[in-house]
């Protein structure tokens, strides 16, 4: 018998439907001897509608409300996923986060969990309920209700699992696990059985949209062990813990990103203090950098490059543009034809010649390299978007990812 | 400066427009120098849609889940509304019905009131803040979400209105307020600017449907002053409030109801313990008997009539088809084309003859009694469907309840 924590997403309870499918399948593992909690996001676009309510009676709602208007969707899918499983026989019982016991700091929209007091769930566990969890969601000592910001669900899941000492934390999804690249881009990828929580991380940072950071991290730190499924099939998924022999593994996979854009400040002063003042300002601004670049352009000025998202260009630009003269720059561009690609292994820190390998498969590829970014386990290489498919699937045959180990 | 409990149902706050609206009139009143408490229903169908949504999920939800699942409703209305307040400048705060103090005993979807502790929102009021409460909803001591059943944001209102000592607790709809009869069948109706709680208890139970009888008779026996009023103008609506010289007018209003259906059992054996086994049985079943009428058919046997809501005619009838035999009747009647007519005002009690001409002015119309009903303050008749429109303006005009008194 294991105690296992299942998270599902809004696409997978998006209909009536749907909420019946996922009552038989945790009816089934339950039936087969397992004590289940399950936490739950809102049906399908359920949180993008309230949002848009929301924006409809006010142009800026405050946050509190918007954490009372948001956590009513999980509450939703919450009580329809327990109606259906006790439908199907099984004792369950619904509970929001406040019940569950997820405390938070008063941070609305954005709160960190600061306590766990799942007593609630610990007692309808041992008289053998279901427990049903509202994700997303928690309360602060003081009785007031917040949400956890993006992934929310997938943190509400893992800090549970912690908190229970579950055996697993299954992040039940629409795809069937990680796998060594993007299968949409590389036909030949593999799914992996294990991946450790550091790279995890490094993929997740690098585009491999699975998992957000903060619940992997939370799982790191506390030692929970997460499984990545599918929520339409019984295949076993990718498991996200440390194994003993992962290291003669060099590289794990092939993670990409097309939601970058370029900016590049020229001719920037080349003094101290600048490059604070550029960063400085475009963090005031909540603009989050990713890989930075400087080159020497001309005597006593150096050019500027740095990676943002997308959709913080504008915000980027804009900052940019009110300090060029302060900072001494002759102009700003942009660039949104930008793509990341980045080899993610923990083998790297004990293997030398991972990052060659990898330049010269992107030169062989005739993939050029505009940016690159290190850490002891990943090389992240910024190329032209155009060429994101090439440069995945050379670096992918390079590393000779198709093959099991 | 007044402490207002307003109370605004679904249709008024059916759309984002709609709750923009009420936040103007809100905040107009508090700018006035009110203390602002707003009661608030789900808005629209939302209550009927999730409803729906759990009839597709499971064919006999769990009345707990329902709690959790209906409670949402009135969780999102609320929180538009104090966001639709701020945006408008004055500071505002939604409130569940667990923040708000209405404590209530473990009966889900039908809970009673069986505590209010109103710190929290006294402390807003203290603070100048408009207070913005879930309709239909309270928590048990132990924490569990429950709701009220039918008319339970009323509830709610006269509830928080009684706890907080409010002046006035305001229902704000869809109609002007109290009529001498609805003013669809008689043009010549006159709204009223005071009506008794047991006269509107009478009203009420007898077909007049701005308020249900729950929260008149928590009004009445908390001395919680009442005023029904629309939520689309200014006018100033009927108060529910017992004044000094009430008593002078002898009728206060005609009321009528078309929802109701007359079961006839034929040839009852006339011996004792018949009557209580024949409504023993419709109370099990939760039939609710309205006027009951005994006739002697021939010796040793008698016909019993009763009233029900058209809805329970069909559990009526299965009853009484079940227990014919053992009480000896000869056959079961029914009949959905009657209606109840209903002349209302505490003044009867002492001023007798209102029954004799009530009967006079309805054989002057043409229109055949077929069962009669009477209360201290009530008379009641049932008559023909077709002849009820007749009916209600014959004795508005008998009792010259189109001029003022």
């Amino acid at each position: 018998m294991a105690l296992v924590v299942q998270k599902y997403g809004g696409s997978s309870v998006a209909t009536p439907e749907l909420i019946r499918k996922v009552a038989a399948r945790v009816v089934a593992r339950h039936r087969a001897g397992d004590q289940m909690v399950v936490v739950i996001s809102a049906m399908g676009d359920t949180t993008d509608d309230l949002v848009t309510l929301a924006g409809r009676v006010s142009p800026k709602p405050v946050d509190r409300e918007m954490d009372m208007l948001l956590a009513s969707g999980e509450r939703i899918s919450m009580a329809l996923l327990a109606m259906a499983i006790q439908d199907l026989g099984p004792r369950a019982v619904s509970m929001t986060g406040a019940q569950s016991g997820i405390i938070t700091d008063a941070v609305h929209r954005n709160a960190r969990v600061v306590a766990l007091r799942p007593e609630r769930v610990l007692a309808e566990l041992g008289r053998g309920t279901i427990v049903v969890v509202a994700g997303f969601q928690g309360v602060t000592a003081d009785g007031e209700e917040t949400t956890l910001g993006r992934g929310g669900s997938n943190l509400t899941a893992v800090a549970l699992a912690h908190a229970l000492n579950a055996d697993v934390c299954e992040m039940n999804t629409d795809v069937d696990g990680i796998f060594t690249a993007d299968p949409r881009l590389v036909p030949e990828a593999r799914q992996l059985a294990f991946v450790s929580p550091d790279e995890m991380l490094e993929l997740a940072s690098s585009g491999a949209r699975v998992l957000q950071s903060r619940s992997v991290e939370f799982a790191r730190n506390y030692g929970v062990v997460i499984c990545v499924r599918s929520s339409f099939n019984q295949n076993p998924g990718t498991l996200i813990k440390e194994t003993a022999d992962m290291e003669k593994v060099v590289v794990r996979g092939i993670a990409h990103d097309v939601s970058d854009a370029k900016v590049t400040v020229r001719h920037v002063a080349d003094r101290p203090g600048i490059a604070a003042r550029l960063f400085g300002a475009l963090a005031e601004r909540n603009v989050n950098v990713d890989i930075i670049l400087q080159n020497t352009s001309e005597a006593g000025a150096v050019d500027v490059s740095f990676t943002v998202k997308e959709g913080d260009l504008g915000k980027a630009l804009e900052t940019c543009q009110a300090i060029r003269q302060e900072i001494g720059a002759t102009e700003v561009l942009a660039d949104s034809e930008v793509a990341k690609v980045a080899v993610v292994g923990i083998g790297m820190r004990s293997h030398p010649g991972v990052a060659a390998t990898a330049f010269a498969a992107l030169a062989d590829a005739g993939v050029n390299i505009e940016m690159i970014s290190t850490s002891e386990i990943k090389i992240a290489c910024v190329v032209r978007r155009a060429d994101v498919e090439r440069a995945v699937r050379a670096l992918h045959q390079a590393f000779h990812l198709d093959q099991a180990t």
